[in-house]
């Protein structure tokens, strides 16, 4: 696969096949209650109140910010990572149209570095607060000798609730819905260490004009919450999946809210990626087929509704478009055709 | 505090200052549903089914294992790490009388080490499938700018739940209750910084009859659980709180559980520390208040309780006994009391 991804230190294959082999061994540990969904962004268990009666679903996920932390700390802009941390989960969970009930975090740090965990907790305060997401439980490390020196590692996990007809998930999606996307607000956290290796640090630094703002800053908006959006598309009733678009890109990640049965055409003519995906395509030389699959390219989140429940939001979410639809899928054929 | 910890890197002063105005911000998020407990051991969480009925409470815990990973690696004993964030977790979910619901975990390292991630998954599937606690969620992250060559972090969260009536807190703690100690399986998850400064490799190697093991093997023995035991002492209606004995030893932790009108005693004369804390002294020169403060010393778990109600389980656990009391606090005095 990613040629310039293995350069930039991160064996995806290899990984990828390690993880297929985890998550096996993880599957042994599912009982009667958990939800049964291999590819879900968030795990599900049943919550009862007596046997028999089923109250809910607790939707659960844990994820780290990666090297978007290296990053912030050189640009000493660490209340990003602490937003990052929050909807990063946030948006998971929300993908099972599950609406958040706590936070809990860890942060781990080669040595005190006061300006870091302050700026962090800010960040994850400010964006809990908003969410109305208490945060319950944290824990803070300090490993000179697991930590490079000045590197910050930064861990979310976040718990919801879902009532089961409000769960959303691939089984519901129909032949001809519709694919509504709405527009991330950078590179999420995704596709950092790639980053890193195509720009030098006085690359980050100066400013451009095209931006506003340096490449540096540019790359530090942080991970935005769909919370909004997702509220709006599932007062329809015809909001059916949901895909959080993150490592992987859109090829390693929308399918997982579509079933086996049905396919995906994406319409490549239906938005321009931001500037940002632009300018690292050119500095890397990359073709179209790589930064998709490294990056987001302007969607952080996929909707999949019906047809007439994505015609009633979209003057809603002015920003939101249809990128794609639904399909049967073909024998012979990839589940995921780009066409322009 | 601890010259000797300072050493090891680990400024336990300046970071528990800092933790205080960290602690402090993420109050700030705390909402009406949220158990106000500061110092529990688990975060805590009303859950309603409607407006008004207090349904259950969730329980949640979030903890990294420290360097003893990397202790672990040196042994090739990954498989001690995965069981080591099962049941640190669980530890704290059962000092608020919680039953576990679900565990997810991040595991990260600086390079692909499949041994390495193969083990603690089976040791994390191994102490999962003994609680029939679904794994529902986990991250894996490949960081080389961010973690040591070869070192790995593991951080796991467990949420529980518990009933409100059967849930353990300080205010239900009376005077004259007993502190029924658990023994621990060794260092557990703590003092390991400290540990890996006392010792040479060549030390950890050699073969110790008195320990019928190496020093490495004795201590990369797992965090044990205490399941069984809170079952039994929880059925008889007299347990009150119970103390998760971590990072800073006794006096760090066994207050976490009595509320601030009491003070409790404790009998040091009542049980021998086991031999491989012991041996830590004796390698550091290091004074006994200095081991209590990073080593549990033989103590895993406190149990506060009736005293009836202690009699009654103490003959079901042979290996726990009666530590000390608790009593009435005295202005001028230390809430925590050593006697002999």
């Amino acid at each position: 696969m990613s040629e310039a991804y293995r350069k930039a230190g991160v064996d995806l294959d290899r990984m990828s096949a390690l993880k297929g082999e985890l998550i096996e061994k993880v599957h042994s540990t599912w009982t009667r209650d958990t939800v049964s969904l291999p590819g879900s962004f968030a795990g599900l268990l049943k919550l009862h109140v007596a046997e028999g009666t089923e109250l809910a679903l607790l939707a659960a996920t844990i994820d780290g910010v990666g090297t978007k932390a290296l990053l912030a700390g050189s640009f000493n802009r660490w209340h990003v990572i602490g937003v990052d941390m929050v909807n990063h989960c946030l948006n998971d969970l929300l993908c099972a149209g599950a609406e958040p009930l706590f936070f809990l975090n860890y942060l781990a740090t080669s040595q005190l570095d006061e300006q870091a965990l302050l700026g962090i907790v800010d960040g994850m305060v400010q964006a809990c607060r908003e969410l109305n997401c208490p945060i319950i439980g944290g824990e803070t490390a300090l490993m000179p000798d697991v930590y490079c020196p000045g590197a910050v590692d930064a861990v979310g996990t976040m718990i919801g609730i879902v009532a089961p007809d409000r769960h959303l998930r691939p089984d519901r999606v129909r032949s001809r819905d519709v694919l509504v996307a709405l527009p991330s607000s950078g590179l999420h956290t995704n596709g950092y260490s790639l980053v890193r290796k195509l720009f030098s640090m006085e690359d980050l630094q100066r400013h451009r004009s095209e931006l506003g703002a340096t490449l540096g800053e540019a790359l530090l908006t942080p991970h935005r919450s769909y919370l909004k959006e997702v509220r709006l598309a599932a007062a329809t009733g015809g909001l059916h999946s949901a895909a959080h678009i993150t490592g992987g890109g859109i090829p390693g990640n929308l399918l997982r809210a579509v079933p086996e049965e049905l396919m995906v055409t994406i319409d490549t003519a239906s938005w321009e990626p931001p500037l940002i995906f632009q300018i690292i395509k050119h500095q890397g030389n990359l073709p179209l087929e790589e930064m998709f699959q490294v990056f987001n390219m302007g969607v952080g989140m996929v909707l999949i509704m019906d047809t007439s429940a994505a015609v009633e939001i979209l003057p809603l979410i002015p920003e939101a478009w249809i990128m794609g639809e639904v399909l049967p899928a073909q024998k012979g054929k990839g589940r995921l055709q780009f066409e322009r």
